[in-house]
């Protein structure tokens, strides 16, 4: 075995010891998802996916300029009318206990840039594509990363975990998962990239246009997370 | 810690560990495949797959005759006429120079019933829904089969085992194999159940016949192995 071999194998004997972390995990654990995030990630995989992420302008532009999130205030965002994304967004959060992104200073290289814009515009990514936080809709929208993200090796690992905890602890769910995952892959490559939007320049922007602008609506049969959408987002 | 918690939790951790050595072990190692079908198997999952097998007349007759394929002459089968499943079944074990499957006595349960019944007639599922026997058509089936046999926790941990060593060894490859996966489902949900269908009687029936009856036509967009049908079936 030569060097090259070794370390390869070191590094897969590394991701595989941090995801069977998160197979053990209960769900939503995101001290092993860093981890997992943190072990899985390598030069190779990340040029694939600057390679693909650069072929449209908007991502192209979004590696040069690195744009951040910021300071999100979602009481202000709630104040907004009811069908802006600034206020279903800050619904969602505030309906869900979760706290604004935090902000919080990056490393100078891609990898660092991309962990922080994916990890600070994840829950606007469950609101405009309508993926609810339960199990299905997690699912659904990791198989919507994989298809917008090509070669990104967290959301697969994500969604083999998610696979297994179903086969192991969820069996009944399978018809739902399995349908939340071929949704989302596909609602994912009918889309409009979302990798490098500026989100915090759309705060007044009703969500329904977004949604039409970015190929967001939901197709016939294509009902995973749809029901509840009145429920999250009313 | 109850006592059948305290089970739950030695089960999980056996098919873990059969997991991790189906994953660290090459595609088609049929040991550790085997080990983790034993592994994975409880009286569960085991009733509600019965259950849903049940449905229909074709399921239910076959859970209760329980046929098998039988001795398989494939150098007979070679003499069909090119267009009967017979012929293009046994040109594909021939081509790929697989055996035929062994005739063997099963004990009287549904559980050896439904092992024999599935592993006996792999093959012939390849064939009639024009999966491929590469990475991308082995998790096409694997998904086909999670649709059509729904509760089964062997096939979507397959499923899981095939994302993670995508994601670890063969990441070039995530686009193609989601597209397997995704569409895989989709098709094991449109077709008629396959479970059951005593193959033998079918050899002389034109695979194409075949495929329009068990609505197995490809549409428009399922292309992951139609490419390599001229390949294998010519």
């Amino acid at each position: 075995m030569n060097i090259v071999e070794s370390e390869q194998q070191e590094w897969q004997a590394r991701v595989l010891e941090s995801f069977m972390q998160v197979v053990k995990a209960p769900y939503g654990d995101f001290t092993h998802l860093g981890q997992l995030s943190e072990a899985i990630a390598d030069d190779y995989s990340l040029q694939l996916m600057v390679e693909f992420l650069s072929r449209n302008p908007q991502g192209r532009r979004a590696l040069q300029e690195r744009p951040r999130l910021g300071k999100v205030e979602l009481h202000q965002l709630h104040k907004l009318p009811e069908n802006t994304l600034g206020y279903i967004y800050a619904d969602h959060m505030i309906q869900n206990g979760f706290t604004p992104p935090p902000v919080r200073e990056i490393a100078n290289d891609d990898f660092s840039f991309l962990g922080a814009h994916l990890g600070e515009t994840h829950d606007i990514w469950h609101v405009v594509t309508g993926c609810d936080t339960n199990k299905a809709g997690e699912i659904e929208l990791e198989a919507f990363y994989a298809a917008q993200i090509y070669a990104s090796r967290f959301w697969l690992t994500l969604l083999a975990k998610n696979l297994l905890k179903t086969a192991i602890e969820d069996i009944e769910l399978c018809e739902q998962h399995m349908d939340a995952l071929a949704t989302g892959w596909s609602r994912g490559k009918q889309a409009r990239p979302l990798f490098g939007i500026q989100w915090n320049q759309l705060w007044k922007t009703p969500l329904e246009d977004l949604r039409t602008q970015l190929n967001l609506e939901r197709r016939m049969g294509e009902t995973v997370a749809a029901a509840n959408d009145a429920v999250t987002f009313s």
